[in-house]
C-alpha cells in the first residue's frame, strides 16, 4: 500500500533520520568505502534499543507464552531451500535499461500505475511495462524485458568447489529443519511453539527506504505448531479479547473493533492467528508503536506469499505510508510436509484420541514372495512397515509409500509397488493417529520496528525562546539509556555524589547517562532528544538531606526523592521492576 | 598446543555432547539432510545458556568498563577487506588426496610431526610433508602440494554479477570502518572502547571437535584505542592487582602469580593488556570456567596473526586439550593505519597537550607557481592543506601526502610532489597533535567458552542404588532455567499453588521449569542434569504456613522458606538481584 507523503513526512523522515545518525541509534554500513545499498549499522544507542526490543518480545512469547526458543545457523546448504521452495519462488524480477545499465524491480517501475504490481506474474509484468511504455526512470532509455531473479545470497561451504550453500531469507527454515529435535524437547504435544531472533538476507534488487527495505535484517519469528483440525493456542483468548484493533480485511471496509468482536464476526476466523494477534498488539505498543497509527490489513489472495494460506500484516502508518512490521501466516503443513518429502523422514507426529477409537480400516498385508525378490535385505523391514500402514499410504498410482527405520534411527521412504501387498478391511481399536502439524507463523522485522519506533517517538516541543525541541518519547522499557545522572556543578562535592549515584544504578545493570557539561537546561534538552525518559540531579539541597530532583521527560514534572531508595524508584519509573 | 587425550577425556566429551544434545543445549546443523560439518544449533536451554554468558560479558565490558556497543553488517563490500589484510592473508594451506579427493589442511597432516606446524609458510609445509613421507589419512594415496585458500565466505551484493563481497571473519573490522562515528559518539577522547557482539564465518578446509571449531560462529569482541604512547585503560589496574593468574610466557616456565605481580616483574609490559586479562578472567570464571583450568599463554612471534605485536590467550584445559577461548591482542595501529590509506580518509584523531608546547618544526610552504597547472581547481585548497601540514607528511620518496576537504564533508588524500612546497624550519605554539590510535583487542569465543563451562560444569555423584547421576553445576547467573518449580503431588490444590509460584517467578523474568510428573527424586535428577540451580517443592505443610521446601543442587541441601518472599530469595539465591 503506498501513499503520497506530504512534506510533513518528509521532514519528520529527514529530522528522525539525522537524529539516529548523530545520536548513535543507526547510520548506512561502509561510509568509509562509500557505502554499500542496503546494510544499515546499529551504533551504541540503536543496539541498546533494539536488544530492548527484542528483549520484550522474548519476555512475551517466551517467558508467557512458553514458546521454546531455537538460534540455527545463518548459511544453509541448498537441499533446505529446494525443499522451502525458496529456491524455486523466491525471487523479483529485473529490468535492466540498456543505455545507463542500472537496474530496476519490474514492480516498482509500475507503481502508480497497477493497483498492486508485486502480485504480478513475468508474463503480466512485461505486458504492463510495454502497455505504459515505461522507460528508464535514471535516463529515459529503453529497458529489457524483466527476467527473473532469486534473492538469495549465495555461497559455498567448504574447501574447493565447496558445497552450495545460501544466507537464510527467514530464521523459519531452521526451525522447520530441526522440527523433530523441537518436538521433543516441547515433550511431544501440540500446541507448542518455536520462537527465533536472528539475522535474514534478501538480496534486494534495489534496496531504498532507510532499513525499511534491507539486504541484510533482523527477524523475530514463531512457528507454532497446531493439530490440523484444531488451531487452538494454549493461551486463553478472553486475555487479549477487548484489544482495540483497526482491521482491513480483504473483502470489506476498514473497521475498529476488538479482537474478541473480530471473531465473533467472523473477520477474523482462526483463533490461533487471532490470539496472536493480540500478542502481536500488546508487544508493538509495548515498545512505543502507535495505537493510533497501527492497523492489520489481510492479504488478497493474490499477494499471498507460495506457502501461506491466509495472512494477517500489522502495518505502522510511517513517514513511508503504511508499511507491514509484522506478518502472521496461517502456513498450513506447507513447509512440513516440503521437508517431510524431500528428506524422506517421516516429520509426523502421534496424537493419541482421548479414548481408543474402534473403526474400520483397510491394511495392507505383505505378498513376501514379491518382497523378496525386489527389496533383497530390506525385505523384511518393508513387510514390517506394510502391516504398520494402512490404505493411506497407497497413492493415486497404486504405490505404497512406507517409513522403514535406518540403523541411525532414523527413517527413509520407500515406495512398494501394487503387486507387493493386499489391501484388506478390518475392524480395529486405535489409540491415536499420526498427522503432519500445520503451522502459524507470526514474522516480526525487528528493523522495521524499530524505526517506528524512532518515527512515532518522535515530537518536537517549544523551547524557552521558541525554538523547537526534540523529545524522543521512547517507552521506558526499550530506552537505550534509563536515567540521566547529572550534578548540578563539578565542585562542593556535588560532583562524588552524582558519581556515586550513577555507579549505584549501573551496578544493577541500569543504562545511565552521566553529564556534567553545560548549564541544566542544556543537559536536559540532550537527554530528551537521546529519549531518556528521567533525569537526576544532585544540587546543593542533597548534601543537606540526601535527596535529588527526579525529572520527567515527558511532562517535564520534578519531584524530589531519597537517594536511600532511588534504586527502586528509578526501576518502579520505569516499570523493570 | 594439542595432548594426547586420555579416556576419560573421551568419556568426558562423549557424556556432554549427549547430554548437550539431549537436554536441548546443540546439535550439528541439517541433521535432516545429512549434515554439513563445521555448523552446530542451539536449542532452548543453549540460546539461554548463551544468551546469559553474553549478558554477562555485556554487564563487565560495557556496564562496568563503559565501551560503547555496535552491532554491524556481517556482508561487508571487497574493500574493508582488501585494506584488513584479510583477502591476501586469511588463508590455510589445502592438500587434496590424489586417490580419494579428501580435502586435509597442510598443517594438520604435520601434527606430532612438528612443534608448530601452523607457523610454517607454504614452502615449509610442502618440505615436511615431503620429508615426513605424509599420505592421504583416509585411503593413503599420495597428497598434492599446499596450495592457499582463503577462508572468507564470498558471495554477491545486489542484481546480475553484483558486487563482490564476503562474510566477515571477524567482527572487528565493523568498528574499525565505523571508527569516525564511533569516535564521535565516545565524545572524542582516548582511551574508549567499542564492544561488538555477533556471528563471524570462516570457511575452515576441515572443521572438527564439535563446536571448537565451526565454520559460523558466535564472536564477542572490544576493540580499546589508546594514545599511541599511552596504553592505560580508564579502569583502576588494583581493581585487579590481586587476581590469580597461571601464565606461559613466550619465554620461560609457566608461573602461577597475582596480575599484580605479573606488571611488576615485566612479566606483562602492557598495562592495559593486563587490566583486560583482569576483566577477561572475572568474565570467564563468573561464567563457569574453572581457575584451575584456565591459563594465559603468550604467542610465539612466529604464531602471532598479521597484524598482532603481542597478544595473551586465555586457555580453557578440555578434554580436546588446551583450548583458546579469548584472543588478547595489541594490534598496534595496524587496521586503523590500513584504513587511514585505503580510504584515503584521515582517521586520525586530536589529542590536546596538558598545555601548549614550543616546539621547532618543518612547515610546508607552497609554490604556487607549481600548484596551479599542476592542481587547477584544487590549487588552493591543496595549498592551505600544505600550510596546515608538517614534514611528517612528506614520504621517503619526497612526495607529501595531504588531506584536502571534499563537498561532503570528508577529506581526500592527495600527492604533492616536491617542487611544490618548500620545507623551512619554525617555532611555533602547538596545542596538541594529530595521532592514529592504537588498538588493544580483547577477541572472545563465545561458542568455545560455552562448551568450556558445559564440560567444567560437568560432574557426576552417586546415586542412592550406587549409580552416577549428572550434575549439571552452572552458575544460577548462567543457568538457562534459575529454577525447578513442583507440585508434591497433582491434587489436593498443590498443582494450583505451585503454578502460582511458577507464574509469579515468571512475572519478573525468571525462567522456571514446571515438572510435575514422576516422584520428587526423579524431579530433582531431571533439574540436576538440566543444571538447574535451585527447586521449589510444594507440599502439603505449605497449605498450612504458606512455606515451600528449596532444594539446592550443589549440596542437595533444603530449607523451608516462605512464599511471600519468595520472588526476593530466589534472585538473592541467584545472585540475579
Amino acid at each position: 500500500m503506498k501513499q503520497d507523503h506530504d512534506l510533513a513526512d518528509q521532514d519528520t523522515r529527514e529530522a528522525v533520520t539525522s537524529l539516529a545518525k548523530r545520536r548513535g541509534y543507526l547510520w548506512p554500513s561502509f561510509e568509509l568505502y562509500g557505502g554499500m545499498r542496503g546494510f544499515y549499522d546499529y551504533g551504541p544507542m540503536g543496539t541498546a534499543l533494539k536488544r530492548n526490543i527484542q528483549g520484550l518480545w522474548l519476555r512475551l512469547w517466551v517467558g508467557e507464552e512458553g514458546m521454546i526458543e531455537l538460534d540455527s545457523a545463518l548459511v544453509n546448504p541448498r537441499p533446505v531451500f529446494e525443499a522451502s521452495g525458496h529456491l524455486a519462488e523466491f525471487e523479483d524480477f529485473l529490468v535492466q535499461c540498456a543505455d545507463c545499465n542500472a537496474n530496476f524491480r519490474a514492480d516498482q517501475l509500475l507503481e502508480g500505475l497497477h493497483p498492486n504490481p508485486d502480485a504480478l506474474s513475468e508474463e503480466e509484468l512485461a505486458g504492463q511495462l510495454e502497455e505504459h511504455g515505461v522507460t528508464c526512470p535514471e535516463c529515459g532509455g529503453p529497458i529489457s524485458s524483466p527476467t527473473s531473479f532469486n534473492l538469495m545470497f549465495g555461497t559455498r561451504a567448504g574447501p574447493g568447489e565447496g558445497r552450495e550453500a545460501y544466507l537464510r531469507p527467514e530464521t523459519a527454515q531452521g526451525i522447520f529443519v530441526n522440527f523433530s529435535h523441537l518436538y521433543r524437547l516441547g515433550r511431544e504435544r501440540l500446541p507448542f511453539g518455536v520462537a527465533q531472533l536472528g539475522r535474514g538476507f534478501r538480496n534486494e534488487i534495489s534496496p531504498r527506504q532507510g532499513i525499511i527495505r534491507l539486504r541484510e535484517f533482523n527477524m523475530a519469528e514463531v512457528e507454532a505448531f497446531f493439530h490440523p483440525q484444531k488451531r487452538q493456542w494454549a493461551g486463553d483468548l478472553r486475555k487479549y479479547a477487548d484489544t482495540q484493533l483497526t482491521l482491513v480485511p480483504n473483502e470489506g471496509d476498514e473497521i475498529r473493533v476488538t479482537l474478541g468482536e473480530a471473531l465473533e464476526k467472523g473477520i477474523m476466523c482462526n483463533e490461533a492467528l487471532a490470539y496472536f494477534v493480540g500478542v502481536t498488539t500488546r508487544f508493538l505498543i509495548g515498545v512505543g508503536v502507535d495505537p493510533e497509527r497501527l492497523r492489520y490489513r489481510q492479504h488478497l489472495q493474490t499477494e499471498m506469499a507460495h506457502y501461506a494460506s491466509d495472512c494477517w500484516d500489522g502495518e505502522a502508518k510511517l513517514s513511508y505510508g503504511w508499511t507491514e512490521l509484522v506478518g502472521i501466516a496461517d502456513r498450513g503443513d506447507f513447509d512440513l510436509r516440503r521437508h517431510h518429502e524431500h528428506s524422506g523422514q517421516d516429520l509426523r507426529v502421534f496424537v493419541p484420541f482421548p479414548e481408543p477409537v474402534e473403526m474400520e480400516v483397510e491394511r495392507l498385508t505383505p505378498v513376501h514372495k514379491e518382497l523378496g525378490p525386489r527389496f533383497r535385505g530390506d525385505a523384511k523391514a518393508v513387510a514390517e512397515a506394510l502391516m504398520e500402514a494402512d490404505a493411506s499410504a497407497v497413492g493415486a498410482d497404486g504405490m505404497a509409500t512406507i517409513p522403514i527405520p535406518e540403523a541411525d534411527g532414523k527413517t527413509r521412504l520407500v515406495q512398494v509397488p501394487p503387486e507387493c501387498f493386499k489391501l484388506e478391511t478390518v475392524v480395529e481399536k486405535r489409540t491415536g493417529e499420526k498427522v503432519l502439524p500445520h503451522v502459524v507463523e507470526p514474522s516480526f522485522g525487528i528493523d522495521r520496528i524499530l524505526w517506528t519506533v524512532l518515527e512515532h517517538s518522535f515530537t518536537q516541543r517549544k523551547g524557552e525562546e521558541g525554538e523547537a525541541m526534540t523529545v524522543l518519547k521512547l517507552p521506558p522499557v526499550v530506552a537505550p539509556v534509563t536515567v540521566g545522572v547529572f550534578p548540578l556543578v563539578s565542585k562542593d562535592g556535588l560532583d562524588a555524589i552524582a558519581e556515586e549515584v550513577d555507579g549505584k544504578l549501573r551496578g544493577v545493570g541500569l543504562r545511565t547517562l552521566y553529564d556534567a557539561s553545560g548549564s541544566i537546561g542544556r543537559r536536559y534538552a540532550r537527554a530528551d532528544e537521546a529519549g531518556v525518559p528521567f533525569c537526576i540531579t544532585v544540587d546543593h539541597e542533597t548534601k543537606e538531606d540526601e535527596s535529588v530532583t527526579v525529572r520527567w521527560r515527558d511532562t517535564q514534572d520534578q519531584e524530589r526523592l531519597p537517594i536511600s531508595h532511588i534504586v527502586t524508584s528509578v526501576k518502579q519509573l520505569a516499570g523493570l521492576d
